[in-house]
């Protein structure tokens, strides 16, 4: 299985070094801002970029989830594209770190690629459970894991 | 491995849907409580929904490696009741958001089955271990993956 | 694949009781210091053990994702040394609710540890992409999954 989940996989840890990389940033911002470490307000323009991380980091094992199931149950190539897509709340992050009003694009995005996310891995879980336990075969061509 | 992780993947799925509802409802409770979105405080009932999605948040990713570990190394169908158990917090959730007090039935029950579900992990992992690298199968049927 | 990743099987279950333990330990810390269940502020000493707590959930799936990669991708016992490196993130943990100073040595090691996880990760999954869609080996021996 594992060599049917290299895009997956590419995708999580390209998505933990983003994640990682919010958290240093949060760090330099508190250093620019001078925020000390134990508070988490202060300034505006640092609570705006720790608010932005801190919805990342809520979102975040949400989103390795269902791109792991999408992945597995639906196809892994439609999973790959849409975690792809939801790296625009990236953009969310920064927009969200300059303005507040600005993140809707980036949310929009982020939480559309989500949702159908979870669609595909609802459906394909679907397909696979009754293959398994009704011996229906909804999809006509399984993909093969 | 797949077909065997049918049941987990629909328990999985389903929290991520529960959790990004809980993020959402937070959303609405901002607006509702004229909280502003870069805010966490300001009035009681929002800090207190707030809260308990914090909780739900931090607890998310150790209920899903849990209940993949229970599944995997012990039993699919014990991992996935214990999970379904863990739904139960949904009513923590709103058990605190009503009042702080009232969480302690839910909290419970949702802390006793990632106890459970931990150590039927652990088990199922010693279990594999002994096997795999000792020769030794303490548990006479194995079940297959 | 269930048989080759008991190693990061195990990794992964210490590590959630590991974090349980923290969870708890906040709770413990907010009966002591006297602070309620919705305030995250009052105590310095709450303060400290609450953003050293918030700083592990933060990074936990990071952790966990590129564990599995480079275990799955890479190899499975460099990756479950590493990921047992990251523990000294525990005494980062306790170094952060002493003083906030004190935290640099636990912070740098397990921030190393995640880094080269991550490369491994990356290195991993590069070598099966080219082997995969490519049919070029980097490795020539290749570990079997």
């Amino acid at each position: 299985m594992a060599g049917h989940s290299i895009l997956l996989a590419a995708v999580s840890v390209q998505s933990a070094c983003q994640q990682s990389y919010f958290a240093l940033h949060v760090g330099k911002a508190r250093l620019k801002y001078e925020v000390t470490p134990l508070a988490v307000s202060g300034s505006p323009e640092f609570e705006r970029i720790f608010c932005a991380q801190q919805n990342c980091v809520e979102f975040y094992p949400i989103f390795l989830i269902t791109l792991w199931m999408a992945g597995w149950y639906f196809n892994q190539v439609f999973a790959t594209c849409l975690g792809l897509v939801y790296y625009i709340r990236r953009q969310y992050f920064w927009g969200y770190s300059e303005a507040a009003k600005k993140r809707i694009t980036g949310f929009r995005l982020s939480l559309g690629s989500l949702a159908l996310l979870t669609v595909l891995g609802v459906l394909g879980i679907a397909n696979s459970f009754l293959d398994e336990y009704l011996d229906l075969n909804v999809a006509k061509k399984r993909r093969h894991f």
